[in-house]
């Protein structure tokens, strides 16, 4: 039986989601437990992607399979009980043999949270990047646009990528609000290059500085050099917010969006 | 020359304020400081009172002597250049050289953070406490009401304190109320008791869930035994907020406000 999980992790203290040899990982965590909770028989689970080092989750995917026979609302309060603090299971339901969290992925929002002002919240310090120079949130948001739709997005991708096959993606929604003195920058789109969300962010912090005019988004798209872009935003500001499945699904994907 | 300065912590990864042989502490990270921009003189600070492991800080206030020259924004620039970053200096002011910053508080305020509602958030983890069962405010604020004045406090006093002398300490403010989801339980007074307002918050989520009628408050400051009040709430929804001098002060007290 294949099991589908949404998954909220706090990355600060992860050194990514995914396992590897030194340092503690999201994945390494959930697939303890499960293994502990089949009685040690090991057991893989399979994300919509990874996440780096002090990224956040709050929608993320997993499937995995299992032979043990427990009721779903059971399998959240028992994964919960047994995951450690910053590590959440928020729903867990059946899926079709043949689902798979990473290859049926039809969308993936990213929410980017960037706390705008003089002074500095020692609180939030894991969970904002502080830009404490104001930022123009119109012309971010104007500036964002230029990224809607399908582009070579090799400027947003992190030199160090490995990526195979070309590097065009599409970009199906964004934008840049205030909320209260939080900037947030929503990006959705069918698949994204390594770093490409916070390169666009980095990008948009120049523009929202007056370093960079809005329309040179379009000049640094066409260049197909990162380094025409920004610079590479912080992790701690990036949430991957919900990953979206339209394949092999039952259409209830209301379970999917994290009530966040 | 006598400085006093008003500072913010997130307690989560400290061992409380008070340095201690194991263990981080605040007083210690910030003693190095000090030392070291004074060549390695070994400088100490006063505080206004510990904290324990957990507990933050938004306007805690500690004293110390320097012969250094700086204007007072460049000290705060220059230690929280080398603060650690859950730790801030929010202003610097040089005051009489009898001025102690124990021994001269007038009035201290605490609050606590309870996040109520069914669904946790594991991004607050550390700087709210959880209580999934719906509180009832109006009732908790009710219940407050008794604190209010002089009382003999021994049962909000935990068991493991080594108090000298009484335990008949002042209560000037209290109140609870709601703020989005979240309960904000406000303690304004003279004197504190070891772990005195987390008794307090303790017994009056106890009156929140119904397990307690409000009036019981009274014959449980009356009963002077610790058994009688509720749990020690737990540290992470406790802060410092805020400490008043009245004494030789400039009675420019607006510096002490940490706006937060």
């Amino acid at each position: 039986m294949r099991l589908r999980a949404i998954i909220r992790y706090d990355g600060t203290a992860f050194s990514g989601y995914q396992i590897q040899p030194n340092g503690r990982t999201v994945q390494e965590e959930i697939e303890k437990v499960l293994t502990k909770m089949h009685k040690g028989k090991p057991v893989r689970i399979t994300a919509s992607g990874r996440t780096d080092q002090g990224v956040h989750a709050v929608g993320q995917v997993i499937h995995f399979d299992t032979d043990l026979e427990i009721p779903n609302p059971n399998w959240v309060r028992a994964l919960n009980t047994m995951l450690p603090a910053d590590i959440e299971v928020v729903a867990v339901k059946e899926v079709p043999d043949d689902f798979h969290a990473r290859f049926d992925v039809s969308e993936k929002e990213y929410r980017y949270y960037i706390m705008n002002g003089a002074s500095r919240d020692i609180f939030r310090r894991h969970y904002v990047y502080h830009v404490p120079n104001q930022l123009n949130v119109q012309e971010m948001h104007e500036a964002s646009q230029y990224f809607m739709g399908r582009h070579d997005f090799t400027s947003f991708c992190s030199a160090n990528s490995n990526v195979k096959g070309d590097k065009i993606r599409t970009i199906t929604d964004i934008g840049v609000e205030q909320q209260n003195e939080d900037i947030i920058i929503r990006v959705r789109g069918t698949g994204f290059l390594y770093n490409m969300v916070r390169i666009i962010v980095g990008t948009l912090i120049d523009v929202g500085t007056g370093k960079r005019a809005t329309n040179e988004v379009s000049e640094i798209i066409a260049a197909t050099d990162r380094a025409t872009a920004g610079k590479t935003a912080p992790p701690q500001g990036l949430y991957l917010w919900e990953v979206d499945y339209e394949k092999k699904d039952d259409k209830n994907n209301d379970s999917l969006r994290a009530i966040y």
